[in-house]
């Protein structure tokens, strides 16, 4: 068992300078999908970057290029930092990002969200505290506390802080790709500290995110919308054609209609199903954060493995309908109705989107119409699925119990987060997401913010959890 | 058969100058929607007031209060005018509005929409040309013919002319019931001369209109709108029940799937399935209007019928769901679908919304779903519809052999103009809807226009009409 007191309690020494460095991270307002604040995105990766040399490490400031699509504007950089470089230690890939999503005050934040205020609940609101500012300075905290604890540092540590993860990551995967044999050829494993506790009082290690197959069906007929009143009855509507196949989709207890689609899910391992029951987690949780006792499920267990392995199907909308309030008579001319699958292993996206498409392309000819009918393939992410019985999860878990005294509930993600694929694909090593904010973080919202517990007790489990890997993972 | 070659060579005599009538009405902006444009709307109902006193008519212009839901607006007034008085005379009350649709250059016009502008084949293109200000001068340009042909005006005429129909009407009909026993007291038929032939040939005459009940579902689920990759799988969506729901009500072919509504439909007479053959109308005409060959139908006759007699459902659209380009992955907490049933003889409003209620509601609770319904009537209009063989409607066909040289097509809208339906139960007369334009004048749309021929000739018809409903209608 490593010997971390004296690094725990020197993170306990220095939590109020830790808030400060929170503080001067949440006043620069780096958002990254504002064109106008582009240059406070930067001036955020150039103050990271100096941090990180403040500490003693080495720091390249990666220039990634113009925005695609948006060729007055250069990408921000991305930072690709090192500190240690001992042979004997284990390389530990770390990511996060220095940008945030949009936040003004007028959009409903009781505080400023470029002023870290921190209430008497020890709650620190701000733009970026929890996603994912807090938790990038969680790794330079542990930095310092070592050195001023004079605990040597266990791992070499490489950094990769990105400035445009809630713009689209563009440059990002080309960057790792080509890094992969380079910058990044040492790591042995990777952790990933974006993203939230299942609830608020037990951290998580998380090992899977769903997929992502998002399709279009497209529906046109007369040459322009029409009167319903004049031409109801005597033309095929591309609405009731659409409605019937959307229809077909799914049945409202969320049960996949399209044939095949089952077969392709990994079937549950009796050891996977023993990892459900343990999770902190309640129907009362559960309907809290759907504001509303709509669950399709009565037992917890049926709820997360909905949200976490199984793959679902979720009609989105309708472009080119009616859709303000009011009453209008149209028939609109041409519809497109968007609807997603999120995917599990081991559902191919290829595979899924031939299913898809076959499926609905025998509902369409089923009608009978005139109208004409068009399939599209929006966008499609795979899922992401790690070895939670890896030692670099066995060493995260040690952590958690070391630091907050509980095993950790072992739980995927219902939505993606795409870098994780990435690495995993690019790098070949095992990823870990080891979240530090709580569920009521409320990111990407108003008043977003990060517990001081979570954001202490988290730089010592980050820290923590490097000593453990160092023990798990020994180099040749 | 009444003398009438003097009234008619009068009229092609004069046409420069009913032209210039037109042209001075469309030169003044009466969009009734636009409240900037509402003096221009008085202006219109003054202009048109002076036009009547010169031709040696009496007007009143009749105040209706403020607009309701927008106090800060005087509704234009109703012209309520009237040209002879000889109680020997029948007396006929004409309806017209002299308010017109937006428009404005820049929407796509060719030319300036408030500029009459006549091109090589007699088209006069101008905002209100054909709605409704020619058919409304149509009646002014039959005195004149006939002051200057020294012709006998045939009957006393009663007019009624409103600047709010483009923009709901408001006050009209309480203004109808109000003087059903005054100012209308003494009308024996009515004719409205505010729709269209059904080709660019044959002039018709119009003898009902569908009605239109108009409904919402709402559908509430989560207490917000939800990311579905965290939450789909595990809540009841809103979206998949509401399409289940909208699903259930017409199937591709325009059949209703509502139990019992084929019930309330008159059963089809042998004597009116005979007026449908004879209508100068082609599957070609029906597959140019769609702007495609999206018909349902194969034969012009089952066309005509389910565009006229025949009840239709169409699904207008779905509030609340994501509608725009792009791909957004979001479960709606909320959606309102939108859906119309144009109705005919004998489907009464509360028992066809009694019939859809119990439909949409059986549909819901089959889905077993714990979100929340509700079923919303959003307006209701009842249809129209007139005996073809009363003496107004034998009356307007000799008046159409006599100037065309063809017998009307004998129609039926589908949409509805519900002014029919106000003067048929206040007046308890008989309704003649008399079209001067024809299919091809883009009403409402860009670059509306009227052809010279429908105007002089429409106005010969207007005229010749008025003789020969003198000739069937006796006062005693
Ligand atoms: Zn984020
Ligand atoms: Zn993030
Ligand atoms: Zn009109
Ligand atoms: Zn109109």
């Amino acid at each position: 068992m490593p010997h971390l007191d004296p690094y725990f309690k020197q993170v306990d020494s220095l939590q109020d300078k830790f808030i400060d460095r929170l503080r001067d991270a949440v006043a620069i307002p780096s958002i990254s999908s504002e064109d106008a604040r582009r240059p406070d995105v930067v001036k955020m990766g150039e103050w990271l970057a100096e941090e990180i040399k403040a500490l003693g490490g080495t720091v390249e400031l990666r220039q990634l290029g113009k925005q695609p699509g948006r060729e007055h504007l250069d990408l921000p950089p991305c930072i690709l930092g090192r500190y240690g470089d001992d042979p004997k230690k284990p390389n530990v890939l770390v990511y996060g990002h220095y940008d945030v999503q949009p936040a003004q005050k007028s959009d409903g934040w009781a505080t400023d969200p470029f002023i870290l205020t921190i209430d008497d609940k020890g709650r620190m609101f701000g733009r970026g505290s929890t996603d994912d500012k807090g938790p990038v300075l969680g790794w330079l905290n542990a930095i310092e506390a070592h050195q001023k604890a004079g605990v040597e540092f266990p791992v070499n540590l490489i950094m990769c802080f990105e400035g445009m993860e809630e713009n689209g990551s563009e440059g990002l995967d080309e960057l790792i790709a080509e890094e992969a044999k380079k910058f990044f050829k040492e790591a042995d494993v990777v952790c990933i500290s974006d993203n939230y506790w299942l609830g608020t009082e037990k951290p998580c290690l998380t090992y899977g995110v769903r997929g992502c197959n998002y399709y279009a069906i497209e529906i046109s007929g007369p040459g322009q919308d029409l009167h319903s009143g004049v031409y109801g009855g005597v033309t095929h509507e591309p609405m009731t054609d659409l409605i019937k196949i959307m229809g077909s989709l799914v049945d409202p207890n969320g049960k996949i209609l399209i044939k095949g689609i089952d077969d392709l899910v990994a079937p549950m391992t009796e050891q996977e199903a023993a990892l459900y029951p343990p999770i902190a987690f309640t129907m009362d949780d559960l309907h809290q954060s759907l504001g509303n006792e709509c669950a399709i499920w009565d037992k917890k267990e049926d709820a997360l493995k909905a949200k976490m392995r199984y793959p679902s199907l979720s009609l989105h909308g309708i472009e080119g309908a009616f859709y303000t309030p009011g009453a209008k008579t149209v028939i609109p001319a041409k519809v497109t109705g968007k609807f997603s699958i999120r995917t599990v292993p081991n559902m191919e996206i290829d595979e899924v989107t031939k299913l898809v498409e076959a499926h609905v392309n025998a509902e369409f000819k089923k009608l009978n119409s005139k109208n004409t009918f068009k399939f599209h393939i929006v966008h499609c992410g795979k899922w992401w699925v790690e070895d939670p019985n890896h030692p670099n999860y066995t060493a995260a878990a040690k952590a958690v119990e070391r630091v907050f005294g509980v095993k950790p509930d072992m739980t995927r993600e219902g939505g993606s987060i795409p870098v994780t694929l990435t690495f995993q694909e690019q790098l070949g090593k095992n990823v870990l997401l080891l979240p530090m904010g709580s569920s009521t973080d409320a990111a990407h919202s108003i008043n977003e913010k990060l517990d001081k517990r979570n954001y202490i007790e988290g730089t010592k489990l980050l820290g923590a959890y490097l000593h453990y890997v160092a023990g798990e993972i020994k180099r040749a």
